[in-house]
């Protein structure tokens, strides 16, 4: 084993192989392997979560402004701590960039940045600057929750429901692929998500028993709920609207099933999460139902096709 | 000024352009500009700092080992956490990497970084994978101070105090870039800071009206002090030590003041702070005094020829 190599480990591998070996602390109530950590301090706790946004890989300058790339790297942070029922507080930023790009393109990488901050009132308190080939963007968020929700608290009885849009993202991504740029619902939305922040901490208080928001697909990110809760989940097809841009993108793409998209695209960070019944907060569309068992279907069936994105293939 | 590059605009004038557009918010109680930020949350405060690692700009895989390069990747945010008066007890790490590493190398850097944590009792909470051309790391650390020390509290009357050894890093670098392997106290000291963690808390205690950790350089980190405090500061050449590695290294080269490679050397993370007279804590030298004005000297002049180092020239 002594010449394996990342790609052939895969990055599943790597995340047990890490998680494995950072041990426990009475500071760490909740560690690596939820949207957020929760983090005990002298005298109270906090929320903290990270993001590493590398251009090529999660960017593209020629797809999105400036503006475009603050907002969505600041976004999926914000959209972390909402995914525990938590508000945002604070950020550090690691940006490093070549020494050849404009200062104007920075001021509005800053400006986006700002932008999504205030929507939750946190702030940038710190960061680094480095020189370096592309863009890298790191990002860790800060923040507070009254009752820290995780991946690992379903039960057999929850339903599951969710908020926000499914499967735009996932079509713009498919749609800028292929060099169109619409339809623009889509494209917009695979620039800059909406991560639906007052929903947060409103299910918590609602009563929710596991959340997550859908960055890897939301099939994928289900799965992360029923392995942490030792639960399976089954889904509704008929539950979920498909919006016109997924069925034009899936339509031009020629073949795609529209609810593949829906199920299985990634970047929407929408929240999804599992409720007793009757406790799904106003604005939640109920999907589907928690079982015991494992693993995630459609209909009581595998929903075939499906995987969640991953690094190093 | 639409055209301006980063590489004219400067890293300085970039820091401020950031620091000027952040805002403020009754969750910071120490913003952007310091070792650390010190945030508030509904129950209490931490510290928290960033620091971006990028391979070829702050470590080469073929001056240091896997070990090496994540102690040093830990040991310079615990540093910052250190330079607050604090003790970091949380960190998230952002790791990028490309698909040929070896996993035999990311256990070894994940092995230096733990083994680093160690020593203050921090853990790893959280991160984030990508894949990446280089090496990338991303480390944030968070803390706990009973009363953090920011770089703005020296005032005139005090003294100036160093913990741990000056230039030995700066000495290191300059024979690994002459392509030598030695002196080894030197080099080993390049390849992993050791940071007095015992004495920041000791010296937040002992009464330290400021403090800040020697990653620029001697001169330009008490710069940054006299800065934040608008103080000046006056530093005694007959006060320090030439480590002989850092002699043997000046000779070397030929010419090198070993006194310069002491005052400006980067990397060393010693701990400097400023107290008022009779504070300084055992373990401390005393190295000049705080009066008032503004700017650094040494034995009553300006030290030529020396300069923090910068990204983008």
């Amino acid at each position: 084993m002594t010449g394996q190599t990342l790609a052939e480990l895969g990055e599943h591998a790597l995340i047990y192989l890490i998680q494995g070996s950072l041990g426990e602390s009475d500071y760490v109530l909740i560690g690596s392997g939820d949207d957020a950590a929760h983090v005990a301090t002298a005298d109270g706790t906090y929320l903290v979560s990270t993001d590493l946004l590398i251009e090529g890989q999660h960017f593209r300058k020629d797809w999105s402004s400036a503006e475009d790339i603050g907002r969505k790297a600041v976004a999926v942070n914000l959209s972390d701590i909402n995914a525990m029922g938590g508000v945002a507080t604070a950020l550090t930023v690691g940006l490093a960039a070549p020494g050849d790009t404009p200062v104007a393109w920075i001021r509005e990488l800053l400006a986006g940045m700002i932008a999504e901050c205030a929507k939750v009132g946190a702030k940038i308190v710190g960061g680094d600057l480095s020189s370096a080939e592309t863009i890298i963007l790191s990002i860790t968020a800060m923040g507070d929750a009254e009752r820290p929700v995780s991946r690992a608290g379903a039960s057999a009885g929850d339903v599951v429901a969710v908020v926000g849009e499914l499967g735009m993202a996932g079509a713009g991504f498919g749609a800028l692929s292929r060099g169109f740029r619409s339809p623009k619902a889509a494209v917009d939305r695979h620039r800059v998500p909406e991560p639906p922040y007052a929903e947060g901490p409103q299910a918590a208080e609602a009563g929710a028993t596991a959340l997550i928001d859908v960055s890897d697909g939301l099939l994928a990110d289900l799965g992360h709920i029923a392995r942490a809760s030792n639960v399976a989940i089954d889904l509704a097809s008929e539950a979920f609207e498909i919006p016109e841009a997924v069925q034009t993108v899936a339509s031009a793409l020629g073949g795609v099933d529209p609810l593949q998209v829906v199920l299985s695209g990634g970047d929407d960070y929408a929240l999804v999460g599992t409720f007793p019944v009757g406790a799904v907060p106003a604005g939640g569309r109920t999907i589907g139902a928690v079982t015991a068992g494992e693993g995630v279907t459609v209909d009581g069936q595998p929903f075939e096709g499906v995987q969640g994105h991953t690094h190093w293939g």
